[in-house]
This record gives C-alpha cells, sequence and structure tokens, in this order.
C-alpha cells in the first residue's frame, strides 16, 4: 500500500466537490441562465433555451416511459432538424446512447447498424422512410419502436411508425427527474464510420470527452456567448463534430438547414447574421463560387472551421477574399472531429496570402483540451523527426478519444496499439511542430517504385481557376503498377481539356506526378460532402480494364 | 452485481483515452503551440512560453533533487514576480502542493502555516525577509529550505537562505522527466484563509479542479489567445484566481506588478497594450479616480473581473465611463476563486447605465464549468424561493469545489453538510435566477430588532460624489444593541462632514439605517485590496466604549 499523506487523509470526493462532467450539465445552464435567449431556428420556428430544455426533459421522460434507459441505444434517421438537435440531450438524459444515422446510407447498411448497435427506439424523417423501410424489412421481428418526426419541409409525409414525435413528446413527463450519468466514463453516443471493406465499425463515445470536447471547441476557435451557427455540417457525421453540446455551453443560436443549398445558405446568414459554420471544402467551394448576387449586403465577419479532407490552400484563400476566416482542424469520428488545430500564429498575418493559406493547410497541433497528436514510426512508436520529410502515422492520445468500437474487440486492440489511438493517416512533422498530412493511408499512389502524394497532386489542379474540385485517385497501370487519375468538376460556365490541364500540371509537377488521364463531370461525394474515393478508385479500376 | 451493457464491455480506460486533468497540460502545449510568444513581461524581462517552460522544468527538477515530490509542501512568500508565476507549474510538476503565503501576515500567522502545512522548501523575496525570519524563529529546528528570490525592484537585497531562485535553477535538470499527477484529484495548492477568529484554515485544491477552472475563466470572460492580462490580483490571493493556469491555456501574456501603482499601472496598460485585469472594487476605485493625465492615450478596450466585495454600482458606472468593461465574479477561496458569474444578458445592453451596473452588480449564476450555486434555507437545505426577499445561505456544488481543509476533519465536514459547500454568505435569488447577497452574514447589522444590510447603506454612500471608499460596520449601542456605523475615505481634494453625509444618507434611508457616526481618513484593507471589517468592527466596539 503506498504511503498516504496529509492531502489525502479525509479529503475524499463527495456530492459537493465531485460531479460527473456530461455535457448535459451545459443544457441545464443555457436554461437557467439564458432561458429567453434562441437556441434554434428553423423556418419560421424560433425556440429559446429554456423550451428547449423542457422539450428535451419530456423526450427522455417519453422515452424512459418507453423503457429506454442505461445502457440502451436510441437510433435516428435525421436531417439538420431541431429534433435531431433535441436528441443529443433528450437521449443521453435517459442514461442511453444516441446513435445517428449517415441518411445517405440504404437498406442494408441500416439494417446492420439497427442490429449491431441494438437500437430500442428509432426516430425517422419522412424523407428516409423508404430506406428505412428496406432496412426494416431485412431486420424481421426485431423492430425497434419507430417514431415519425414529421417535417413540413420534407419532401413527402411518409410516415413508418405509430406515433409522431411530437405526440411522443406530448405524453412525455414535463417533471421527468433526469439525471446525469453513474460515471463520466459511461456511452453518449455510437457513430458508425464507414470503411471501404468490412462491415461499418460503431465508435463509442463518452460523456467526459463530449463535455471536454466542446470546451475545447469553444476555447480552440474563441467562439463566443451567443454565436450564431449554421448548421451545414450534418449532425449525424460524429455529432456534427459535437456541435450540439458546444452551442449548449455557449449559449448560441442553431440556425438548421435541411440540405445544403448555396442561395438559401446565403439568405440564412444574411437574415440571422451567422457568426459561425463547419463543413468540408466543398461547402466553401460552393460559397466562394456562388454568384456574387446571392452575397449581396453580406458585411459581417463569419468563421468557419474546415475539416473531412486536406483543405485545398485555393479554397482557403478564396474564403477568406470574401470575408470568411477559416480554421482548419482534423480529426476523425473516433476523436470526436476536431481533435488537432491548425492554430494560427499571430507572426502569420503579416505574410502573403497565399503563404498563410499554405501554412493553414496543416494538420496542425494539439486542440486546447486534447493530449497529444503525435507522428510516430508504426513499427517503432518511436515519433518521427521534426523534418518535414520522415512519414509516419498520426496518433492521438488525450479525454477526446473513444471508448472503442462497440462489440469489436479486435478492431478496438488495434487502434489502441501500444497506448495510442492510430489514425491510419500518414504525415510528417514541420520544423514549427506541425503536422500535416502527407496522405491517408490509401492515397498514396505507387508510380514506378515512386510515391506520389495525391495531396500534392490536388493542390495543382485546384490552383487552376476553372477547376471547382479534383480528386485524384491511382489507376492500375501494367507497365508503372499505379499512375495518377484525376477526376475534375468544373466551375459553372467553365470549359476545358485534358490536354490544357496537361500542360498546366506539367508546368508546376514532376512528369511522373501528372495525371495519366482526367475525366470531367461531378465528383461522387458523401453526405458530409467527402470526395469517394472508393467509387472513384473503382471507376479508375474499371477504365484501365477497358484500356 | 449491476448488469453491464455492451457499452461496458471491453471499452476500459487506457493510455490512449484517458488522462488526467491538469494545468500542467496546458503548460506544456503552450510551449508546444507557442514557444515564441511572449508569457511574462517584467520590467524589461520579456520571457517566451519556451523559455517559460524550460525553467519550470528546472525549478521542478531542482526541486526533485532536494527531496520534493507527491505530497510535500512547497511554500513562497512573493510579490507577482515571475518566479512566483513559474511556481504555480514548477512546484505541482514534482508531485508537490505549492502554499502561496498572503504577504501582509507575519510572524506568527506565518509560523502557523509553515508548520501546519509542513513546508519543507520556502521561496522569499528579500522585502518580506524580515517577517519569515521572525516566523521561522518560532518554528525552532524544522525550518524548510529557503530559497532568496532577488528581485532589483525590491526594497531591500536581504538574503536568508543559502542559495537564489536562479541558483537554484541552474543546478536544476534540464530534462527531469515531470509528470502529470497520479490522479487528477490529487493536490495541487494550498491556501489559508484568514478567518476573524481561531487559527486559518488551510483550502485545499486539486489538479481536476484547477484545470476546469482556468477553462471555465477563459470560456466565461470569453479571454482570446494570447490576451495581455495584467497581475493586479495578488498570485497569493486563491492563486490569482487561477489566473496562472489560464493564462498558459490561451498562451496570453502576464505583465507582472510587485504593488499596486496606478501610475505605473496605466504606463504599462498603455505600453503593453493590457486587455484584461482582475482586482477588489478598490482597484478599480484607484483607476477610476486617478487624473485624467495619467489616462492620456489610451484608445483601447479593456475587459475586467471584479470580486471580493460586492462592487459597488458607482464603480462598475465609473469604469464603463473610462472604457473598462467590467463583468462582475463571486467565490471564495474554497472555490478556486469566480465560482458564479454575474453573466451579462444581451437585453441588458439597451437599458440606462445606472440599471446595467445594479443588475451587474449581482453575484448571479453558477460560472460555465461549474455545476450549481444556490441559495438554501440553512436549516432544511432547501432552496430559498426566487423572490428577491427571502435570504438563505449561498451554496456551490460542482468540480471546482476545493478537497476540503488541511487536518482539519471538523472544519471539512461543517463546510460540506449535507453535500454542499456552505459559503457563510446570505444572499436572495431574484425573479430571474440571479443571486444577490443580501450581506456576508457577520456584515448585517442588527438594529432594535430590525436588520440592516451594511451593503444597503454602503451603496448609498458610495454614490456621493465625494466618497471614494466607504465600509460600514455594526457599533455596540446600550439602547439599540446595535447601530451602523461608517469609515470613509474621501476622493483626493474632497472635504465632506459627518452632517453632510448624514443628510444624504437621509435622503436615501430609512432613518434607522443611517450611520449613527461617520470616520473620516484612509480605511484598513488587506493587500489584496478587501476591507478588513473585523479591524473597523474592533474599533467601532473601542469608540463606543470610550463613548
Amino acid at each position: 500500500m503506498p504511503h498516504q499523506h496529509a492531502y489525502d487523509l479525509g479529503l475524499d470526493k463527495n456530492e459537493a466537490n465531485y460531479v460527473q462532467l456530461s455535457p448535459l450539465s451545459f443544457l441545464r445552464r443555457a436554461a437557467q441562465v439564458y432561458p429567453d435567449s434562441c437556441a434554434l431556428v428553423y423556418g419560421d420556428l424560433r425556440q429559446t433555451w429554456g423550451e428547449t430544455y423542457a422539450r428535451c426533459v419530456r423526450l427522455a421522460g417519453a422515452l424512459a416511459a418507453h423503457g429506454v434507459g442505461a445502457g440502451d441505444t436510441v437510433a435516428v434517421m435525421l436531417p439538420n432538424v431541431p429534433a435531431m438537435f433535441e436528441c443529443h440531450f433528450g437521449v443521453p438524459m435517459t442514461g442511453a446512447v444516441l446513435n445517428t444515422l449517415n441518411t445517405r446510407l440504404d437498406g442494408e447498411a441500416l439494417a446492420f447498424m439497427l442490429q449491431h448497435g441494438g437500437a430500442k427506439v428509432l426516430l425517422v424523417d419522412p424523407e428516409f422512410a423508404p430506406a428505412i423501410e428496406r432496412a426494416l424489412a431485412m431486420l424481421g421481428d426485431r423492430r425497434p419502436l419507430i417514431i415519425d418526426v414529421e417535417d413540413a419541409n420534407a419532401p413527402t409525409s411518409r410516415r413508418l411508425g405509430t406515433a409522431t414525435y411530437e405526440e411522443l413528446l406530448a405524453g412525455g413527463d414535463p417533471h421527468y427527474a433526469w439525471r446525469l450519468p453513474a460515471d463520466e466514463w459511461d456511452a453518449i453516443a455510437l457513430n458508425y464510420t464507414s470503411g471501404t471493406t468490412g462491415n461499418p465499425k460503431g465508435v463509442v463515445t463518452h460523456h467526459r470527452g463530449a463535455y471536454l470536447n466542446a470546451a475545447s471547441n469553444a476555447i480552440g476557435w474563441g467562439v463566443p456567448h451567443h454565436a450564431v451557427y449554421l448548421w451545414t455540417l450534418p449532425m449525424f457525421h460524429c455529432n456534427g463534430w459535437c456541435f450540439p453540446w458546444t452551442m449548449a455551453l455557449i449559449a448560441g443560436t442553431s440556425v438548421c438547414l435541411r440540405r445544403i443549398d448555396v442561395a438559401q445558405i446565403y439568405a440564412l446568414v444574411r437574415e440571422h447574421r451567422v457568426s459561425h459554420l463547419c463543413g468540408a471544402p466543398i461547402v466553401y467551394s460552393m460559397l466562394t463560387n456562388a454568384p456574387e448576387a446571392l452575397r449581396q449586403g453580406l458585411d459581417h465577419p463569419i468563421s468557419g472551421l474546415i475539416a473531412g479532407a486536406a483543405p485545398p490552400v485555393a479554397v482557403i484563400e478564396a474564403c477568406e477574399a470574401i470575408g470568411i476566416s477559416l480554421t482548419h482542424v482534423y480529426g476523425l469520428t473516433e476523436v470526436y472531429g476536431p481533435a488537432a488545430v491548425c492554430a494560427k500564429q499571430p507572426s502569420w498575418s503579416t505574410l502573403p496570402a497565399a503563404e498563410q493559406a499554405r501554412l493553414n493547410g496543416r494538420q496542425g497541433v494539439p486542440y486546447p483540451l486534447q493530449e497529444t497528436v503525435a507522428v510516430i514510426d508504426p513499427a517503432t512508436l518511436q515519433p518521427v523527426p521534426a523534418d518535414g520529410r520522415t512519414v509516419g502515422e498520426i496518433v492521438f492520445r488525450g479525454n477526446g478519444v473513444m471508448k472503442g468500437y462497440l462489440k469489436n474487440p479486435e478492431a478496438t486492440a488495434e487502434a489502441f496499439a501500444g497506448g495510442w489511438f492510430h489514425t491510419g493517416d500518414l504525415a510528417v512533422v514541420h520544423a514549427d511542430g506541425y503536422v500535416k498530412i502527407t496522405d491517408r493511408s490509401k492515397d498514396v499512389i505507387i508510380s514506378g517504385g515512386e510515391n506520389i502524394s495525391s495531396l500534392e497532386v490536388e493542390d495543382v489542379l485546384h490552383r487552376h481557376p476553372a477547376v471547382m474540385l479534383a480528386a485524384v485517385v491511382a489507376q492500375p497501370d501494367a507497365r508503372w503498377g499505379e499512375v495518377p487519375c484525376a477526376y475534375v468538376e468544373l466551375k459553372p460556365g467553365a470549359t476545358l481539356s485534358a490536354e490544357e490541364l496537361t500542360a498546366f500540371c506539367r508546368a508546376q509537377l514532376a512528369g511522373f506526378k501528372v495525371p495519366k488521364r482526367f475525366e470531367f463531370g461531378e465528383i461522387a461525394k458523401t453526405s458530409t460532402g467527402k470526395v469517394q474515393k472508393f467509387i472513384l478508385r473503382e471507376r479508375s479500376r474499371s477504365a484501365s480494364a477497358i484500356e
């Protein structure tokens, strides 16, 4: 037994000095301190924090009355509507775990998740009822209780369940005695990550991490009280990088949005003086490439977090030019979304815009309340030198790291090998300590023994004035093993030939890095705007077979 | 055994996903991310975060080499110099506990603290060497190791020890392998609170609370990255309300200050573009009453936290008038300083200045990461109604609450009775949920069976244009039991008679609340600017005996 000193004797935790960390405390405080401040905007709806709290308590009461409690799963198939926001509080208030389903998914994948996650209740938006119906048909008898979340803005009014969300709430006990989790290590959310092979893995996050990540978002991004946040990022994507909980912490206003529409975005930004938004590079590309008429009358500064892929330098530059100040963050679902940030150095502000954009395009340093981001040699687990050249794997350590994968001990053990969370992303460390992804492991193109960074080639393509979006993948090649193949989406009205683009690349890249094939047209993207490289790889494989 | 569900099975804490919360992580991150940003300014000294980190590691290494480790106490008798800031990191890096001594104290009180706290090492500023020498003489053989912290700005160069602080650091291992605490519940600091009776109590705080309080300071006050903070508040006072740790979190600049001097304060504010400061009302009174010439050339906004006593409405108004935006916080050493904040409502901004000042003068609502502040009936422990009239005791619950009092189980049990931390302060709750102190328990004057709030009388006195500072205490009275007695400090050059002030009070207060005796002159204050009411009470007692 270790020696006990005076600072431990009789100075134990008690009810007064130790409270389990949970973002549910943020909701309670927002409702207590700012009951009349606006929490949610959606169409004509304006809902205060006081009202939001009352509705979340009713939701929790209603779920509890249906037998939902600690360790149960409540799944939702919802766009960014107010009910989705409320579920981030009402579900964990019962002790249950919120499982947000990706609304782009269909039958089989959804059936797997509902079964694997063991959802007891499922909330569905009418637009996604057909996909859910196909999934339920595969589930057989083990159907969860279905609740329809009606929405006048949905394209259909299709119903699957026996009760609507509003009926559920109306029946919920308005005085339901919700409690903080028994332990801050208890699960709060379940998010399935879509792998390119095998079954999806269920990332389980905990209350402690959700609390600290929310605070880290507020501190790292300097989000002020009552910020107005536009929901361009799906809440099903890593709990909207956990911003529902950040918004409660700073008692901000969430402007909801069913789908990404650039005209509507600009209208909402103008009407509500939106101050903050998050998104993948494609969201910002859309904003910067929108007709100038849409941007009329916008005179207030906007802060954007950008993540989801390495942000093209051109996008960062274009955003700054129209008054959107971007902060680049990096993370994965396993680390609550942002877990590294490209923290802006005071000294950068005097550099040329292009240089600033280059510096801001790096993955950076640990998020304020995350402990460590490191780049290690996968074999020795030792950090690589900060020389900007030696490639290693990005790993994380800190309180913003998941509990593990649900019912998947092998994947969990692999992810945590050696006491680090392994991202699978390859990177170098620059002399200033900033991490820079060279490539997601699977994005390296190996051509004639030379490694080609698809990101490097994409960065060059994005510099062409006619290019809206570019994605480069490996195409099997009989002679070289692999060669780069580029998928290119042009700006509205622009024209460009493969020859012109080849010449443009030749002027800036080594010959072996210039794409050998260009395909023009819309690029396959996930609902979060992430380019679906695995689809492009399929296509380039087929193309190579045909050739 | 409770039922274990899938969210617990095989999803345990490990090295990758669970790190003990400690503000030491903030220092490491500041040094890693912003090594060249300025951490400390003192006279001609400019010290970066990289340098500060290196010095803290050396300090920790040197202390460890002297046998300092987990559960040991290192005491410091220092003004707001850089060494004091460094001790907030270097001492806990060894696992030891930092005990900051109040530099206004003398022999006996210091001897008690050194003995009771068991200080193994004591760092001393030359100015306070005589007081420490008297204390050591009372300690006998159990002398701690004494380190002299030399300072060219100190009034003397008196040395007590065998080594200086710089010699200590020079001998410290620059590669000392400091570690986070084994448990976030481990003690980080020991602060003695000066009671009016009996021995001081040693408040023991923990790493978890220090971490969360630092984040709460940053979020609640909206402190941006690289804020420039002026040390008008002594670091020995509740660890400078824990701002050394907040400054590390936001990588800000600390402008050090040996003593409160209004000309020097304005010079530093101008030179370094100070953006933030904290203090008791007297600090702000000094700033607002300073000759206008001192304020010349100041054109940037300044944010001030005000606490330590109920802020007179007149002080809040006067600060706003010269561009200092005040936020009123409330707390005690036992709750890491600020644990409640008078959060400004958006709707207040359109109200008249006096009304805003009145609203801002309340103790308010829980700090962002503090769980609960409540006003309860001391007998039933039930919350009083939010009617603005029913008086109860302010209590706290949350992670920003001390472990307890060192070697004082009775006081600890009393402080935590019923699962709340009891402040001993009496308050009401307004209809909007904001707590307002009616009186520190001992500040109620009971006259002819009627309760008189000394704060109410003080607020009236502060409205008189000639009054700089006023304090009202009970004076024993043969007929009424007690009567109010007022101590008044006038503004420079102002004159005022007791008769004039009596008439002024009569116009605004019920007759029994008007002070029966006025005494003009400087008011006894602690080093933190807190009025020493117990001294005034002594004097009013003597005065009543003479009369």
